[in-house]
């Protein structure tokens, strides 16, 4: 993807982030319609459709011919990654929408064959908009964010999904125990804000979408920490991943950890 | 304790806060003097000890003859809650005010003959006041805060110890489970805003001393909060405390929970 190409789609984006932001916060003392998805944790609201709707269309104004994989849509017949593909959550962090109204973000990601090139997490409330390019390394509200330390597991707190302590998960217990403490946000986006500012070493996720994993692995990347399956393997952006993203010290240590083969 | 006594101390108290708290903004870009008190995730600062050192000069100096209980001070020679006490956190979260520069706050609280007269939240870096005056209700930077929802646990987010949580408790499994999903900031100050503005409905902390609960009880109970020992029992000020904070709805269920006589 040229340069040129990436400012232009740049400009867009932000505006169409921008653009959503507003009407979700404008709305924000309405009603919400919620429903449940899978149950009673997995939400979505008519603002998740409602702001899907408006950025899915935009893209196909502006790029009629690329596909989009978007969260709340049904069809997402999307086999490879073939060419540019779009990638979109509308809302993620939907339980915190609805509860907190708090820890919350938009997140756009563009792929070009494959590998990511744009990356987008909006933190709606919080008005921060960091903006992963490939190569051109991350900024936040216009000001280029250092690359991350690599802090050591035992020097730094940890997100771990709330469902792996809850479930007594043996390993999630030992990460959660060897490093500094254990914070969670609820909201994938902004766990990887987190990571990404140094606020955390790691970040350890049961089951992440491609919508959840698209935006921040670029982001996370280009700031030097590694973003990959638990098992160490590659994101398949395709499917849901187990995903550990972390300084590269803390995740030799938690990969460790999360085999089994920990040399304590 | 009277009217006007109270709205003269509550000038004091709002401003020394904010000029606690302008210190500490001001040198958070200057190397921290970090020690570890019991253990690396139990740590106190510079800036602890020398915004307690700027707290409790000014109280001594308004208030010679009251007495102050206070985190980083050596000599904490208070038996009973006779007559008007001071308990104070300067940096409640400091991990977090280590680690993330984030989710920390400074807190204050009066006592009269261990009623809880006024209680003090500042969010530092969300330049957020919590004040809660007894009988008066909680304002958030002037506005008057409505009392919490009573919110049952299944449909709420709740707060957990880590510590719990990484250590398998059993009832702390099981209240995360039935809840919306689990959040954890890692500062009591600010895990009781989150209560009391409805963030979550239930904060379960595994041991929380004098400092950590005074202002946040005030607050909390103002608002129609529960806020109680983990066994029902009445709060005992003068030592550390398994802590429950929640809506009575939430209150009741985590309590069965705790005490494993659930009917489930």
């Amino acid at each position: 993807m040229e340069q040129q190409d990436k400012a232009n789609r740049h400009q867009l984006i932000q505006n169409w982030i921008y653009q959503a932001a507003d009407h979700i916060r404008s709305s924000m003392q309405d009603p919400l319609q919620v429903s449940e998805k899978t149950s009673r944790k997995d939400l979505v609201t008519n603002m998740d459709k409602e702001t899907e709707s408006f950025l899915v269309e935009k893209i196909q104004q502006s790029f009629p011919n690329e596909r989009i994989l978007a969260e709340e849509s049904s069809n997402q017949n999307t086999q490879d990654l073939n060419g540019v593909v779009w990638i979109i959550d509308p809302i993620d962090g939907t339980l915190n929408f609805v509860k907190q109204k708090h820890d919350f973000a938009i997140m756009i990601a563009v792929y070009e064959d494959g590998i990511g090139q744009m990356g987008y997490i909006y933190d709606v409330i919080k008005d921060e908009m960091y903006v992963g390019i490939k190569d051109q390394g991350v900024k936040c509200n216009q000001k280029q964010l250092s690359k991350v330390d690599d802090t050591s597991l035992a020097k730094g707190l940890v997100a771990i999904s709330g469902l792996l302590l809850a479930e007594g998960n043996e390993a999630a217990k030992q990460v959660a125990k060897r490093s500094s403490g254990v914070r969670i946000v609820g909201s994938a986006g902004i766990e990887t804000i987190y990571a990404v500012t140094g606020r955390i070493v790691a970040y350890v996720a049961a089951s992440l979408a491609p919508w959840d994993i698209a935006a921040g692995k670029v982001i996370a990347e280009e700031l030097g920490l590694m973003y990959t399956q638990q098992n160490g393997e590659p994101i398949q952006l395709l499917k849901k991943n187990p995903v550990l993203i972390a300084t590269p010290s803390a995740h030799k240590e938690i990969f460790e950890l999360l085999q089994g083969v920990s040399s304590k």
